[in-house]
């Protein structure tokens, strides 16, 4: 039996996405967000959604770019500042010690300690209510060369990403290996 | 030192999202997607990205609704399987055993047998490329009321909900818990 919980955004799990951009003048900033993912296969894109309040939801309208930044189980406490303090009034790389890059092809840095960036360039801005969605065209996928698998892919084991569940406020690691995709299902479908 | 990968649609974790709807006959159809997510809180809307060959973008054109159906870890098997074969050939729910609901609040079915259900109605379509966009307003969230805790919220643990890593192809369940969000990274805005 199911019970009415009301018009909520509750999906299990939400990503934890540190997006990262530059100011007017130049000033690296970072925040974190839990309303996104990827949204397109060709072009490679990925969603966000910020409030128009944020500092850098000014930065992604200015300089039409960002990063995604996937904060690892060891970045769990940093990247829930990100997302607590504003960037109107805190240098929050700088107050945690962590360094912004400057990406080659987008116009926003990246964090140089986290394992697995992508750097984006705005293609769509759909403002749907209290959030805008802004959509990056992924022009790359950078990882830690520690973390990529024999075949050159990232493995999500060793990348240790954290994991959302809105409302209930809780940041989880990743847990077992349940299956592979596009196989676990196969033998159903010869029933 | 980071490796460049490509434009690639890579980010961790992704959702396992089994989107429920109905074909222009009424047929229950659910196929499995992880191009989505929450992206508004007001309106609450939930975000996923179909290409048009499938069946299940027809029916969200035709039909203006979905449901969004949180698969847990008993649920993998089917949920893979609900991303590999089409709604055009074959009647998915009936061949595993599970039962469809007509949504009162949308003209969509959900899953009986899943713990956790989202019922929306289509507000945006966006077409970004090969995947089209659809933003869905949450209507309700609807969850057994086994996985509530005690305030009403569902359980991420109770649930066990699946995740997906693009590229590798595999699913992993939830992990420990790792922190509260909104908390654990306040004291650095004291710093």
């Amino acid at each position: 039996m199911k019970e009415s919980l009301g018009a909520r955004t509750i999906v299990y799990p939400a990503p934890v996405f540190v997006v990262g951009t530059y100011d007017r003048e130049g000033k690296p900033n970072v925040m974190t967000a839990a309303w996104g993912g990827i949204c397109c296969s060709k072009p490679p894109c990925v969603s966000v959604s910020l409030r128009k309040a944020t500092y850098s939801y000014g930065n992604i309208t200015e300089r039409k770019a960002f990063t995604i930044n996937i904060p690892s189980e060891a970045h769990a406490r940093v990247a829930d500042y990100f997302g607590i303090a504003s960037g109107k009034e805190e240098a929050k790389l700088a107050a945690v010690g962590l360094n912004p890059v400057k990406s080659d092809l987008v116009d926003a840095p990246y964090i140089q300690e986290f394992l697995l960036v992508l750097e984006c360039t705005l293609i769509h801005t759909i403002e749907i209510g209290l959030h805008t969605q802004f959509i990056g065209e992924i022009k790359d996928v950078k990882a830690d060369a520690s973390v990529l698998d024999e075949s050159g892919i990232p493995d999500i084991t060793k990348i240790k990403p954290i994991l959302y569940a809105p409302e209930i406020r809780a940041y989880h690691g990743v847990g077992e290996f349940i299956g592979k995709a596009f196989s676990i299902g196969k033998s159903l479908t010869e029933s």
